[in-house]
């Protein structure tokens, strides 16, 4: 049964899950306020994520959705780390800081992690997305046979395909104009960077599987428009960032509003994989800085985390990892609640407002 | 008046201007059929112009829109295009031919071009929309004047500001999905290369002018998907590039239904400026090739098309300028009054399919 209706939710909307950012407190919010909720897995452990759900359970009778990153295994590589810590020493120096001795993989992915899976089949959270890849076959069933509804981004023809040979029930259809990661399979591919528009009405007509649009969705217009491309929901992550529910610091709320929202910047430096995010201090470095040696996907992340703690301490924010999509400018700030509301009534006037005018003549 | 209105459009539908590829046969179909068709001047001195329009007036009592290129005038650099030459040398060689001794600068801008504005107030075309910046208010005025609908290309909310600051009637919100040359006004300037979901919908409700949405919309799904974002109308090229009454060759109609289609790339090497095209020979060359050797668009376009000849003379076709958006893969072939038409019956078809289940309980 299509997610909407399987779910019953009030409005096809999916709030992103958006570790780090997204909480129980604010997708529960979304949940009972009658869109579909989400948190991140991603970046905590098994133990850590029971927690959430249990707390997401607490908070709501409805359905939530939980996300797990599955990329691939990093490789650790002590020189190339080292040389990506040796360019990043005149920032730490900056704060008055040193580097890491080290760089560690800081987030499991759920293909390496039976502890996550366990936790997973036992308490059956009612829908489970996929970011950065699938998991193995014996996974993705384990979970099937618990009832759970099971999704994964895709950012290319390609990638839908592959979830939709997986026997996934839904594809989250990831544009370019996404905050945060991008969910690309593989890293070192070759980005077509499809934006929202081309890529939901692709995979809409062509991925066999039900698409939900994400990326520069922000209001109950953008949401009506994201159906009529064909897409049976719309996923609204930054959309949420300045609820007062979520997880952003202050630095990253002002910076919302601030003028890097109109200038967001795909950036792999702050992670090791490519990302959305605020112009900032840290987008402002050359991309190219990396060049070969960036580490892997999280390992680079644990420098990033880094670096943005030592500016912190001096008082410059300029570092966080402040994730946004390109709608950043048209973010609203105001409880979970009353923006599913909005976006309700915004996508019922948006679809009760046809343009009569073609819609006659035509025939 | 607003734009449909004004020109009594049987449905929003603006068929993009596409120099090379629209010709006044396809544009004077497409206003037959009741969208507003387009061709492009700007590959074209004022008596070819003339001449075009004259044919576009002989096809079709309807409005039509001609497309002029106004980008800064190109600084030629004997030492810059030598070395972009010997760059491209071993491509030449490849097909037994060798680099032009010079290459000069093969379109002219608008705005340096007082016989194109002669013209063009001597015609008095009903709409004219400009690409790659503004001509001087002067020109502007003039036109206005005339009692002609103008229009421009922006990538980014300063570049719309611009054009409502020069008293246009409407802005085209180019997203990164749209094929051919990129508008921006500056192409050495940042490109926060926004997605047409994002662009449309910020310039709807920020940019204070009727907006019309480009880029990836190939079907009356998405010109439907483009109001609801709050464009006035959709503009369409690469739907277009199929039609028999085109002006594209084999290879490129070929091209466009292959697997390039599902990999555009954005790259400057062709032209000097940044275009979208069907993945090709040409397009897989390192866009870092061009380095600090590139010349100035259009100069460097006079090589990419020399380039071509010579590879196609040996009958290899992937130099060409197969321009052509992320929606690609969705194009068809067929007739462009029955392209219309279809397009029409899909706008209707997705305006009734309201989903009422989400209107009905909003509120």
């Amino acid at each position: 049964m299509p997610l909407v209706e399987r779910f019953q939710l009030d409005l096809p909307l999916i709030q992103a899950p958006m570790a780090g950012v997204s909480t129980p407190l604010l997708a529960a919010s979304v949940s009972n306020a009658g869109g579909l909720g989400s948190i991140g897995l991603g970046a905590t452990d098994a133990d850590g994520a029971r927690k959430m759900i249990g707390e997401m359970r607490d908070r709501t009778p409805r359905a939530f959705n939980v996300n797990l990153f599955v990329h691939r295994t990093p490789r650790p590589d002590p020189v190339r780390e080292a040389a990506w810590l040796e360019t990043l020493s005149p920032l730490f120096a900056r704060f008055g800081a040193k580097p890491p001795a080290a760089l560690r993989s800081i987030y499991k992915s759920l293909a390496d992690d039976p502890g996550m899976l366990a936790m997973l089949l036992e308490l059956a959270p009612p829908v489970v997305s996929f970011h950065f890849g699938l998991p193995p076959a014996d996974m993705i069933s384990a979970l099937q046979t618990r009832g759970i509804f099971l999704m994964a981004s895709a950012t290319s023809a390609e990638e839908a395909r592959a979830i939709r040979n997986a026997g996934l029930d839904a594809i989250i259809a990831q544009g370019i104009e996404a905050g945060g990661h991008r969910g690309m399979f593989d890293p070192a591919s070759r980005d077509d960077a499809l934006g929202t528009f081309a890529l939901t009405r692709l995979l809409a007509r062509e991925a066999g599987l039900p698409v939900i649009a994400a990326g520069g969705i922000m209001d109950g217009g953008g949401i009506a428009a994201a159906l009529q491309l064909g897409a049976v929901a719309a996923q609204l992550g930054t959309a949420f960032i300045g609820c007062p529910e979520s997880a952003a610091d202050d630095a990253y709320r002002a910076a919302l509003t601030g003028p890097g929202a109109y200038h967001t910047v795909l950036t792999s430096l702050i992670s090791g994989r490519p990302a959305r995010a605020l112009a900032n201090r840290f987008t402002a470095l050359d991309n190219g800085a990396g060049g070969n040696v960036l580490p892997d996907y999280p390992i680079a992340y644990d420098a990033g985390k880094a670096l943005n703690s030592a500016a912190k301490a001096r008082g410059e924010y300029g570092f966080g990892a402040q994730w946004a999509g390109q709608g950043a400018p048209l973010a609203r700030s105001m409880p979970a609640a009353d923006l599913v509301q909005t976006l309700k009534q915004e996508l019922a006037r948006s679809q009760s407002a046809l343009h009569p005018r073609s819609a006659d003549e035509a025939e």
